[in-house]
């Protein structure tokens, strides 16, 4: 992240009496989060078990419907679907439960163009989304650490006070994370870039295997695999994102079609013996090369390059206790594991991920604790 | 891996003597492969420095250019590219160096209609392909295991001899793989399928991250960081992989295209307000989900469904050991690990698979030991 997209950062001002509307695993996180810096927090939720359960996890107490908190909140978090944002907001505003008000959903443009329609008063509101989420929903699985260190995009509309702004900059910085300030239109183009169409992309190449002989699957190795994990998502759901952002995931997903076309066009070339798609195929693979190596490795840092171990293990449990011991004992700490290994062999293989400068210690280290260790290459 | 697509399994008679012609990463393997089954092996490369690289990691000893082996050997492994695979077969043939032949290319169709068009006698010739790799390359990183437990696929030509499937059967046997017959024609349509396209599918989302401002890329999460991983590999070695299966791939590629496609018109029509697009959105991802589930986990085994245990570490030496120590201690088998941390930042998260059954065991022990565990949802 470039020091331009992050504010700089003084310490933060927790808001002293905070509502949370909707107590979903977000909601509720960020009503944990606040609950640790003291802040009184009041909950509420269209489903009242869903506010009680989030109450009895210590996230603050559960707001009566329809009332407010004796003192006016300094800030009401509306943890509420996309679609539902705006009509919220104006239910919010007219009942004056805070001084400023924002938004957690995944899509900016569209609940600012539906609160700017629904007459909402947008000095107070700052819209914003944080980066963060588990594959799992509800109450019970917040945790107060889920924003820790990561990025929450706060999106203000023109008509934002700076009041507000800081207010909800202060609130996410609150919750551990690092706010990074874009307009709405940005924030939907690179989060249909790095989060939407990847996605599609997945489940297309996935959906080549729907008809697939488990014969041929079988062959399948860690790059089918990578490719299209996320394709296991709730359908529904993505259904529900996509929608939302359906005007910008069609301009990536165009590009996206554009290079695949490309790279059809070229194998075709090559199929009927003209050598000329070698270059355009070499093209594509360059530019995506390009790409990919703009992608942090780890979230919020430059890709970094690990230098890899290999080292055989035991399929048994107390293995990588006595692997990782050997290498904590070498002072090298492990940046990444993978580990590949067939069911019903006695024996895998776990790749470590180590800064290129400790990859020799660690293959000697762990070679001289008796591991069958494969030499960094 | 269904039974029928894998030869039922005697004692694997290894080969006496074999000679391995092109000691690459691959060539190599075997022959330390061999070696342990004290195979006599006869090493030669187009580069005399790398047969010798081989023979001194025990690989066998350096056959001299131009000569056979004193006894005929039982079995020659071709270990050169797809394009050279005719040619090296016809002039090992004229020498005799042994009774039977196969290859290693990662494609079969194109070698097998070389070899025939060169007149090579195919009673003797066996094409395979062991579906194992490193991204390293090169006789350094040769290492005996390589092929342990992993699919070997066996193409017999019509005209190849049983007893030389056979004995190429039980050559892929002796180096532990699971050989697996498959005509030459599937082959290549399937490994198109789970390699090839797969990494033109990462090209193409990556390439759209080429031109992306910084502040986009920093809100990429692992979903993105999956989907286009493959792609950093080797242009030029891509290419030629691509080349030589190109009609296959151009298949495979044109189904993602049409897939692709329909997610457009589907997002098109939702950015019109047509809400009909969400129903064909949700097809497209419903058949993503039907094919990412028929993907095997792990290599050879169906896909398991683990639990995922959540626990906050400190991001130093040490702690990935204590957390595995205390797994190991109790009786938990750890099946994949994930480490999410930003760099910067103190802690970082350890996500556990485990079977499903084990999971509360798990986070209980340590929780008791003192982690902060996420509880299982």
């Amino acid at each position: 992240m470039s020091q331009d997209d992050t504010l700089a950062r003084p310490a933060a001002a927790v808001p002293a009496v905070a509502v949370v509307v909707g107590t979903g695993l977000i909601g509720t996180s960020i009503a944990l989060a606040l609950r640790e810096h003291g802040t009184e927090v009041w909950l509420s939720d269209a489903d009242p078990g869903a506010a009680r359960l989030a109450a009895e996890l210590g996230a603050g107490k559960v707001l009566a419907p329809g009332s407010a908190p004796a003192s006016r909140a300094d800030v009401a978090v509306l943890a509420v679907p996309p679609a539902a944002v705006a009509g919220v907001l104006a239910g919010a505003q007219r009942q004056r439960l805070a001084a400023c008000y924002t938004d957690v959903a995944s899509v900016k443009e569209l609940p600012l163009r539906a609160a700017r329609a629904s007459g909402c008063d947008l000095a107070a509101f700052v819209p914003g989304h944080p980066m963060s989420g588990r594959e799992r929903s509800g109450p019970a699985a917040a945790r107060a650490d889920l924003f820790a260190g990561q990025p929450w995009v706060i999106c203000p509309a023109p008509e934002s006070s700076d009041a507000c702004v800081t207010a909800v900059t202060d609130l996410a910085r609150g919750c551990g994370a690092q706010p990074v300030l874009m307009s709405p239109e940005d924030h939907d183009r690179w989060v249909a870039l790095v989060s939407h169409v990847p996605h599609l992309v997945a489940s297309a190449m996935a959906a080549q295997c729907a008809d697939a002989p488990p014969g041929a699957l079988a062959l399948a190795g860690p790059g089918l695999r990578d490719v299209t994990r996320i394709a296991a998502g709730d359908a529904g759901l993505w259904t529900e994102i996509l929608a939302a952002n359906a005007s910008r995931a069609h301009e990536i997903i165009t590009g996206v079609i554009r290079q695949l076309g490309a790279a059809a066009d070229a194998l075709a070339a090559l199929a009927s013996g003209d050598e000329d798609g070698a270059k355009q195929l070499t093209a594509v693979l360059e530019t995506g090369r390009d790409g990919v190596a703009r992608i942090p490795g780890k979230r919020g840092g430059p890709a970094p390059s690990y230098a890899i171990v290999q080292v055989v293990i035991a399929d048994s449990p107390g293995e990588l206790a006595r692997l990782f011991a050997a290498a904590g004992a070498a002072g090298i700490n492990i940046e990444d594991v993978r580990l590949e290994h067939s069911p019903g062999l006695p024996v895998g293989v776990a790749e470590l991920s180590v800064r290129p400068e400790a990859a020799e210690g660690l293959a000697a280290a762990l070679a001289a604790a008796g591991w069958p260790v494969a030499s960094p290459a």
